[in-house]
């Protein structure tokens, strides 16, 4: 029988990977960084491995970290989700995303998402029977227009993807955008799923909004992040979502499936790290700020056009003073000719795509950044 | 809206590890060691840690695993999968046989398993639409009726389950069963899933049968695997399956999408363990055997009848001279009143189920398995 998802090939962040290793160019498209996370961090690991911490974990999470989730939570966002009702471990944002998409959504609802769009919402909506339908926003604001909004409303749309910041946009939401979002939905049966894996890469003045300060919001919403992109460890796979009982008691239903439980020893380190060392997620902003202005200041005299980044470790450039190729073979020829590998827009919207856009990380050392502006800068 | 599994609770390990933890019960119901992984295993996680493997791994999993696996597949079941195409790393076996049945099961496809079965099929069936048809094995040898099974194929078949050594029934498969399953599928569009998460934990002379032997087979066959059980680290979360290309390509579709990838330094720690360190699943039969043996004489002058025991770390008891109540109710009495904690095996059934019969794991200390049985006897 044909595939069920037969459009789907590899990852885009899998492919550039993988060429940018073969050509031995600079790696900046796929988002992880190139130095290490905390070495504290580190040592409560092998610590709680030392100390037979090596079973299954509980299938909700570890206790201690979904008390320490919780408590973050309440110091930011003015809301304590419930520990044990309300807050859920998996195998990082991904599979939280999964898991809520595939309880929520059922054959036929419709789920209105944002484009440009994180890669893994369409085949989990389109696994699940949804239908997905996606508003592309304009660069280099990437504001939403909420009557095109409203106009796609119908009886059957049930779930709203939001990512705030942006990936791949580096753009944020004002709180008048949960304002009018609520506007749009209030009367109707219709959940938020908010993913907020960047919650604490932000660098606007009013700071992330997330999903959960909203008290009407809330109480229909998941709110998914992740420990991987806070703590530089993105190969831990650890991640989480917060959701009113109701919500979590559905998506732990497919956790408990899918994955059961999540690395325990590398739940206790985090749990660790949070209680001991919050000033890193409190400065994390400032932190990628430094490699954000470092990137922007080493491309000024270059030809690519720097978009605004509010949030994220991505920047977007506008190629279009070099070239007239579509935005995938810009990249291919970048990273296999120029010795950088970046992220073509395009991949993360469906249909045409009139913009020459790239997407490349900053999280990454100064040196690597110089040495990567360099290179773009003889184009 | 109503809830996509209705029928789901809270899984039968979670509820009756909680209970066993409330009452301070000898906890021999979710299968899990009371000992340690080898001190190496816990090494080589520290020290790929401390060495900065802490971003994403390859979406398919790190090669230096994926190898190590091929190596083992191959001197075990004269069969040398390919790394790259073949070999896919999951989060635990569970990852694996939700990603196996969401790639490959749609809407009205119909899933052969036996039953008892494993929890975690019929809801990751249920979730891609697809309707179970379950065999009932009778114990207890739980074999195979397969005129009955041929009887239940139909131009929708799409699937069958197979698991051996079998949890919860301890019982394994011999190689004319995969004869008898070839003779009955071969002519059909039939794929089949092996769930072999046991199979370095077999007591039979003949040894595991695994699907991957079978030349024709494992041509549609899918076969899963977990370190956790092998290694004592059910808490990793680090499984696997081998697939033909053109399955596993399918799989990783979903996986990619699912978890997208898995802990980094935990798949390099178990790579190191496989190479390093081989004795360690080659004598994992002897080493629980022991275990196996010891139970079973501990319960001698038990009122108790121990079923045959040929594989996993699972022994049965049929409990009907000391009890008329329900299995559900007696493991609930016997973890509250007696102190042991056990698994009743009607979880794992669909419909009426006419025995008395309770599942205890025995991947515990000598010590922890004499003390349930000394409570165990005076019933
Ligand atoms: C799961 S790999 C992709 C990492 C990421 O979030 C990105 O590059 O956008
Ligand atoms: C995923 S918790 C269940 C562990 C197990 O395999 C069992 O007890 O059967």
């Amino acid at each position: 029988p044909e595939s069920k998802l037969p459009a789907l090939g590899t990852t885009i962040f899998s492919r550039m990977s993988a060429l940018a290793q073969q050509h031995n160019a600079i790696n900046l498209s796929q988002g992880f960084p190139d130095f290490d996370g905390p070495r504290y961090l580190q040592e409560r690991l092998a610590w709680h491995v030392s100390q037979g911490a090596n079973q299954y974990a509980p299938m909700t999470g570890v206790a201690a970290l979904r008390e320490a989730i919780a408590d973050k939570t309440a110091e930011l966002y003015d809301y304590r989700p419930d520990a044990d009702l309300e807050v859920t471990v998996t195998a990082g944002a991904t599979e939280a995303l999964y898991a809520a998409i595939t309880a929520l959504v059922r054959p036929g609802d419709e789920v209105i998402c944002f484009d440009p769009s994180y890669d893994s919402y369409a085949p989990a909506v389109a696994l699940a029977g949804g239908v997905l339908k996606r508003i592309a926003l304009q660069p280099p604001a990437f504001r939403v227009d909420w009557a095109a909004f409203a106009s796609l409303i119908t009886d059957n749309t049930r779930l709203v993807i939001v990512n705030t910041p942006h990936n791949p946009s580096a753009t944020v939401w004002r709180n008048s955008d949960y304002d009018a979002l609520w506007q749009a939905i209030a009367d109707r049966p219709i959940g938020v799923l908010s993913d907020e894996v960047y919650e604490h890469i932000c660098f606007t003045e009013a700071g992330h909004a997330s999903v959960l300060t909203h008290a009407d919001l809330r109480l229909r919403a998941i709110a998914v992040s992740s420990f991987g992109k806070t703590f530089h460890v993105t190969g831990w796979k650890v991640g989480y979502c917060v959701a009113p009982p109701a919500l979590s008691a559905e998506i732990r239903k497919v956790h408990q499936y899918l994955t059961f439980s999540v690395n325990t020893p590398a739940q206790l380190a985090i749990a660790d790290m949070l209680r001991q060392q919050p000033a890193h997620y409190r400065e994390l902003s400032a932190f990628y700020r430094e490699r954000r202005d470092r990137l922007i200041a080493a491309l000024a005299n270059s030809r690519f056009r720097v978009l605004p980044c509010e949030g994220t470790y991505f920047l977007l450039l506008d190629y279009s003073a070099i070239s007239d190729r579509d935005d995938v073979s810009f990249c291919e020829w970048l990273t296999t000719e120029v010795g950088v590998a970046a992220i073509p827009l395009s991949v993360f919207c469906d249909g045409a795509f009139p913009h020459k856009l790239i997407r490349l990380c900053f999280a990454k050392q100064p040196a690597t950044l110089d040495a990567a502006a360099e290179r773009l800068c003889q184009l």
